[in-house]
């Protein structure tokens, strides 16, 4: 595929992730809203791994709703600005129970796929 | 601002950043695109969320651009297909890495403001 072609099917997932993202975290706020669409995130492209086939579907799915769906920067400017203890807790829920859904997520994928 | 009005602005910047990571991610393959992205997005939004005065900005190129432009869920993929070293190595990098360069964008942020 041209990269033009690549461009716009991952444009066109990143419209879809970022507004599902803003609308989840607009219905839980904060810390627990960003962990909340990480986690989910994190199990359906563990899921999408191993259940999509062809480059359109996983550019468009993959590249472009889910890894846009999730977010690494809001996590961060999130754990920065809450006290320590809330930080730390934030770090480590985000880890735990994200790389637990991926895991689970890849486990669904086998038996879809 | 109404509800349809966020979402448009969200949607637009998502495009841009979703298709800015997938060039980026492209260019430097696998793990380390992700964590580049992840580190790059998480000082750029730090310093955006000490400058953007007005939400319709805070929209567009927060939650929108910067949010997209970072993922978690491919770093979470990413980490539990590799081998147990390189799978923590990335995590303590994308943690360590991250954070210090939310903190740096916070202090840059505020210099700016």
């Amino acid at each position: 595929m041209q990269r033009q072609g690549a461009l716009l099917l991952v444009g066109a997932g990143g419209i879809i992730g970022a507004a599902t993202r803003y609308l989840i975290s607009n219905a839980l706020l904060g810390i627990s809203g960003t962990l909340m669409v990480n986690v989910l995130g994190a199990f359906m492209l563990a899921v999408a791994t191993t259940t999509l086939q062809t480059s359109r579907a996983q550019l468009f799915v993959m590249t472009g709703i889910l890894s846009s769906f999730t977010t690494y920067s809001t996590f961060a400017a999130q754990t920065v600005a809450a006290s320590p203890l809330i930080g730390i807790l934030n770090i480590g829920s985000n880890y735990l129970l994200g790389i637990t859904a991926a895991i689970c997520g890849l486990l669904v994928g086998r038996r879809l796929a």
